[in-house]
């Protein structure tokens, strides 16, 4: 007892450090992981202010919301029937001209700025539309919604919004770096074109889908499923001579949200701008890789 | 000293108690985080077995490998030259007219499990990268690289790694509910295209650019860019008949990375088997959502 007695002081000692440490460790790796999800600014490879937590999942946000989710099964177990495909097949020749014109057609597009407030026929907006949901999903899933916005003071509300957020992002969270390298491409907070072109189209990605029943069904790989559907429904715009500019408004997500009434499970993915070109519209003198620093042959 | 003497038992009752119930959360939160991030099965929204850690950002893995970055920037911040553009314009008759082609040909596509062996002419396949390599990208960071794979013995040990990784995935990483939501698609771990198909395109997104000096560039939103290019590659494909499938391996990243000799900074995003379809192909018997379920008009 006596030696205990003389002990003890040794053992509190240590016992205190011990708690130390163990405090200190548990605080920093909190701070650190806050630090990772939030959009704070700075340039280093840690800060990643382009990263909307808006476009994050609901899952990965937080798994509070979806605590009593009631994930719907039956209705997917089934199994479809499956036809033959056929699909039409063209001579080497026509393959390798049609191969040639498409990238040429392609190759023609450029992220426009400028865009004109001339009209533009609502069938072709809805055909490219239509042309964007020909995407693959993650099991077949489309989880994605198409605003097309063309009345003038929702326009004009979305600039407002845009522009104010954007502002922030330039001032604040995107970090010297970010800016440079932008200010080649000369794209500031201001958007004009949110105003001016005749349609804003809003792709929204659906994190979940609700069925029917009104249970919920998993949306695999949703933001990769939209951003494919995206790519095809550039290529449709490129295809009937109008222009956009993929824009991925920061922050700017739970705002446009709420204006355009659309329900929780749908994350703004990006804002496109949709129009002729303006008649003195410009765009910066970039180039693009050649074939060889893009693909490797094995 | 005595009464601290008779006292300290207790400190050290209660010191022990605290580091005890310390670590005790500690290794609970660090479970608990690390099933998040981990594969492990189970269908609940909290589970998302079909993240695959290697398709985060290095960055979002770990600052660790980060720490000595040296990031550049000079030759970021010159203005570019500004040139007019005026691309094509087509009478509306036209615009609506290639609108509905174009549409029509891309709801030809269908994602196809089932590739002749038929050899394919190489030009076509550069064509199509050719024109993938237009989509548009973060500050043009141009994030991506097609890794185009014609030898049979890459192609079968690529076959390998794969189908390994997906017979634990459906074994055991996806949990029941995605395996269901899978059978009607009569998908499984066997991927008899990936010897077949004369072309397998491996798309790595480029988390990071390195710079001719050896530094590192930001690529902001890499993800989203190199979708949207596999978007244009798709659309390319459809173009000259050529079929394939839009396939995320889950968890092969890391072999299939070292396989092709592709260097840190890139992670597989997507790979496509790419071909002419079987003469016996067939596909499930899907169909499409109608524009008014993806399109609202404001």
């Amino acid at each position: 007892m006596a030696l205990i007695s003389t002990l003890t002081p040794v053992f509190v000692a240590i016992l205190c450090v011990v708690v130390a440490f163990i405090l200190k460790t548990r605080r920093w790796s909190e701070s650190s992981s806050a630090q990772k999800s939030s959009s704070g600014g700075g340039s280093g490879p840690e800060a990643r202010p382009w990263v909307d937590e808006d476009l994050q999942d609901d899952t990965e946000i937080s798994g509070r919301e979806n605590e009593d989710d009631d994930w719907a099964v039956d209705d997917w177990t089934e199994d479809l029937a499956h036809v033959p495909y056929t699909p039409r097949r063209y001579p080497e020749e026509e393959m390798l001209e049609r191969s040639k014109h498409f990238y040429a057609l392609l190759n023609e597009r450029r992220s426009v700025r400028f865009i004109s407030p001339e009209p533009v026929p609502r069938e072709v907006i809805d055909n490219v539309i239509r042309a964007a949901g020909t995407a693959p999903s993650g099991a077949h899933t489309e989880p994605w919604t198409f605003v097309v916005v063309a009345d003038a003071e929702t326009k004009h509300k979305i600039r407002e919004i845009v522009e104010e957020e954007e502002e922030i992002n330039y001032k604040q969270r995107m970090g010297d770096k970010w800016v440079h390298d932008l200010r080649r491409l000369r794209t500031n907070w201001v958007k004009e074109y949110l105003d001016t072109a005749p349609y804003l189209i809003l792709i929204f990605k659906q994190t979940y889908g609700i069925m029917p029943a009104g249970k919920k069904k998993t949306h695999y790989y949703n933001e990769i499923s939209v951003s494919i559907s995206c790519g095809l429904l550039l290529a449709a715009l490129q295809n009937v001579g109008l222009v956009t500019v993929t824009s991925t408004p920061l922050n700017c997500g739970p705002q446009l949200r709420v204006l355009l009434h659309r329900p929780a499970n749908e994350k703004l993915l990006m804002l496109l701008p949709v129009g002729y070109p303006a008649p003195d519209a410009t765009v910066p003198d970039l180039s693009r890789k050649d074939l060889k620093d893009i693909m490797v042959f094995v």
